[in-house]
């Protein structure tokens, strides 16, 4: 069953201790298909410019990634610079152009309308909205926000979690959207705002799940070379919804195995710039650390 | 089994945004010792001063804790004074005052020689060589460490570690300790110089276990209230080695599920000022507590 997806497709310029990867494909959107196509077809709503070349599109083909709605507007795409420092933890934003994504204004083909899983990407929650009234009951819908929002447009995102299944958001965020430190507290009064599900990213040190049933608790996956981690949280998403699509029921069992898919997708996104680990990702690759995934994390009863 | 551990037994006071403890009692080897006791007999060695009262000394009572090397000298006890922001995370020291901690030699009683396994608390790591020398032929020594040491008696701590099978530090002590920024390669580097086992503590993201088998993930289990964090180092330390010692091997399954029984008692820990909650704590609590740690973390196979 196929996901929209509405977000961002970018040109990404990244520093990292280990090099400098220039004007490669980046972007909420971009991410986010390519992790979920391997499950499941992507339908794309983005807004690239006339600078966009056949190159950035390239990491799209040969999937079941639908392009009808990747709109192409007169001007630039929209450009993301960042820095890290050693750690990788710390993100430096360089310089952020919007250009084309400025003005956006996400408009679902009618081929798309019938998408059962909808993931609204980091814009604004007005935005998110319209996406959502033009899409035709679906089965769940997965949103993602950031701090530009939580503060700038309390009263729209809140509108928008009203109409939203599974909210996924990194810690620093649940805190601001919350105004609680305690991530459990945190967690009952943003489930509160309408989110069934919410998805708590950490990074480094893995992802909490609040849901009816209770927490869900998955690691990282530890590895030895974190190359780049741009992409890592949207990765995560492809991985946990287009997991899901494919899944005949979305129950408990269902969202901790998305969970933990997600964590495998981000965990090849990492190992280098761009998409380019993602692009060459097997299947089986897939398959393989999932089950390195249960060795890393099963105990026995005592 | 009995286990020796050998640290300190202090005074704390604690200010939290929740409140303030005065003159509490502390101390490494107290959180060790109660902690470990709900699963085996453990035989203490630290040193007080004269003003440590009997109302401190009830922690233990009623315990399989042998206090015959705890040692009375002439001055004031260990005392700790420490800070916590409204975070829990970011710790202040106020004051250490070592007192009679500071000319601390441990000797060990003839009843405790034949200990079979042995904790090193964070001392310096030449007096832990001598505890060492003190005992007969142990079947397992775990040892803590801190950044004082490895900065301070590198060389000293490194002929330590070679005699060790268990280290138990931090991240931010395993970084510095190899070098090494990135926790995977930290581990390699660390248990090359000796311990078989390196566990990773990372608070309130849970702990990584590196062994011959591989690496381990736990969470810290996500509460509600966190009161006063002093001490759950401490705690996982003690319920970690204290489970171990009742297992009749010491495999990668049984090393999996001690980890889990430390962080365990550590989310107990955490619940209340100084040992208040580790002292009316009781086994089918632990228990339940285990089994919610399972139910936080399992997940199927696809």
């Amino acid at each position: 069953m196929s996901i929209l997806v509405v977000g961002s497709v970018a040109y990404d310029t990244v520093d990292t201790p280990f090099g400098r990867a220039e004007k490669v494909l980046g972007g909420s959107a971009s991410f986010f298909s390519v992790a979920a196509s391997f499950f499941t077809p992507v339908n794309l709503v983005a807004v690239v410019g006339d600078d966009f070349g056949a190159e950035a599109l390239a990491a799209f083909e040969g999937r079941p990634i639908d392009l009808h709605g990747l709109e192409r507007a007169a001007g630039k795409t929209f450009h993301w610079q960042g820095r890290y420092s050693y750690d990788l933890n710390a993100r430096e934003t360089v310089c952020t152009d919007l250009n084309v994504f400025e003005s956006f204004r996400p408009r679902i083909p009618e081929r798309y309308r019938r998408s059962r899983h909808v993931f609204l990407g980091n814009i604004d929650p007005v935005l998110q909205r319209e996406v959502l009234d033009q899409v035709d009951g679906p089965r769940l819908v997965a949103c993602d926000t950031m701090n530009f929002w939580i503060s700038g447009k309390p009263e729209e995102l809140r509108r928008t979690l009203a109409r939203v299944d599974v909210l996924l958001i990194n810690d620093a965020e649940a805190r601001q959207l919350s105004g609680e430190w305690n991530v459990v507290k945190a967690a009952r009064a943003i489930r509160a705002l309408g989110p069934r599900t919410l998805v708590v990213k950490k990074g480094e040190h893995g992802v909490l799940m609040f849901s009816d049933e209770g927490s869900f608790a998955a690691p990282a996956y530890p590895l030895e070379e974190v190359f780049d981690p741009t992409g890592a949280g949207d990765t995560f998403a492809g991985g946990f919804l287009g997991y899901l699509a494919g899944c005949a029921e979305v129950d408990e069992a269902a969202l901790r195995r998305a969970v933990v898919m997600g964590s495998t997708l981000a965990s090849f996104c990492v190992e280098a710039f761009s998409l380019d680990r993602l692009r060459r990702l097997t299947r089986p690759e897939i398959d393989g650390r999932y089950r390195l995934f249960r060795r890393l994390t099963q105990f026995e009863e005592i």
